[in-house]
């Protein structure tokens, strides 16, 4: 089955402006790009996400992935953005969009701390399995905070993203940031697809918080260790023990608290 | 007009779990609560929403004001949570719902820097007015930074959520956090609705990024001032430009940025 067509539409990511501090000196400013994306299925309105606009295809992708909308890269045919009107057009191989209950579904669950990805998707996780004997030991995980540390960075510049990163040990595969978390991580799971990369030896890192969102992402993307610069909430500890992914948070240069599959984890 | 009839149902805000950090040693934590609650409207399920649980009531409101799907205060007449089963259940005056084409806007919409708020909300934006005459000094800025500062929060116990607070000048007189930061800014404007606040004479602050919707929503309370510890994303710049709206970001101790709106500003 052959790839999508795809675009590559990625927008400048920074902009400047300038502020004035309390000196009342004028300050040149970076700012990150934020840009309405509808997508179209089948010539059908889905949705609008609001997106730095670095990664739209994969994007677009990822969000029809994660939000169970379509069920494999193969039914996609073509994503093309086009920036001139804010809009991707996504065509399926079947041509007849996404089935009504799907989207209806959807509406329930979508939000942000506001129940996306919820209802049946708890009943989803009951049916993955992260690998058991995958291992991660201190010097892999120090060097892919090393690593995240010197990566280029919208945040360095402009802040206002936040980043996420699949890696290999050490070493990052993909590095994705957005004006939304969600998008970022969306965004990494539908280049995923268009890889046809595999989870289970890879490392999930993110400088957002670990939400029980975050926790059911990493799983359903089936990769058995998570990593976050930042802490946790009740649920996605709960969530991470029920389905017994290795969850890391507070991770910073040799820093960190390993929080939930601990049997993973050799320091 | 009674106020509506509402339970207090606030959940406990912080749980400690065991983490192991990069010793070995056994670290108890703190860490936020998070929660699923389902709002059903006259019976009928409307979304779930993941929250800390600090205000369900108010955020319920919040959610129904800021997603358009009520008009006034006055449509409710019972917000009433219950934990044994995660959900709220609103009564309206008419006892009739939401009207669907309403619940199918909000569907294109909902999302975190995936299109919440987006559609019609740009032309509703031309419709506000933000006073011109309202005015803010740096002494005062600075008093509701340092006033932020001594709050009691969650996020100095256990991190992972965001804040947002209402002033009066220098003076707090609400202040939410959530582990979504739509949530926390969503119980502040049902808040307001319950207690008929106007925005006029207030500021509004949150530790999260000015984004579109932050700038969205701080303009529908009829807001003046946005004020965040963080950054700003080129579309918040462009509404609040549009809008009117005193922006000043990166905003702590005796440092920020004023971006938009500096006839306001008095340093």
């Amino acid at each position: 089955m052959p790839r999508p067509e795809l675009t590559d539409a990625r927008r400048p990511l920074t902009y400047g402006i300038d502020a004035v501090n309390e000196l009342g000196e004028s300050v040149p400013t970076r700012i990150a790009g934020e840009h309405p994306l509808t997508i179209y299925v089948d010539n059908r309105e889905l949705v609008t996400l609001m997106t730095l606009g670095g990664a739209p295809e994969a994007l677009t992708i990822g969000y029809l992935r994660n939000q169970r909308l379509v069920d494999a890269i193969d039914e996609i045919a073509a994503v093309q953005v086009d920036w001139q009107v804010n809009a991707v057009a996504v065509r399926t191989r079947g041509g007849r969009g996404i089935a009504p209950e799907r989207v209806d579904k959807r509406t329930v669950t979508t939000g942000c701390g506001q129940g996306t990805m919820f209802g049946d998707l708890m009943d989803e996780l009951e049916r993955v399995h992260l690998p058991g004997d995958a291992r991660l030991d201190q010097a892999t995980l120090y060097a892919l905070l090393d690593a995240v540390r010197t990566h280029e960075s919208i945040y360095k510049q402009a802040g206002a993203v936040h980043g996420c990163a699949l890696a290999r040990g050490g070493e990052i595969l993909m590095f994705v940031e957005d004006v939304g978390r969600h998008n970022a991580v969306d965004a990494i799971a539908g280049q995923m697809w268009l890889e046809g990369l595999d989870g289970a030896d890879k490392l999930f890192y993110t400088t957002g918080r670990l939400t029980s969102e975050m926790v059911i992402k990493a799983a359903q993307m089936g990769i058995p260790f998570l990593v976050s610069r930042s802490g946790l909430t009740q649920m996605g500890y709960e969530l991470a023990c029920q389905v017994g992914i290795t969850m890391i948070g507070r991770a910073q240069g040799k820093h960190y608290l390993l929080y939930t599959g601990r049997e993973r984890f050799e320091r």
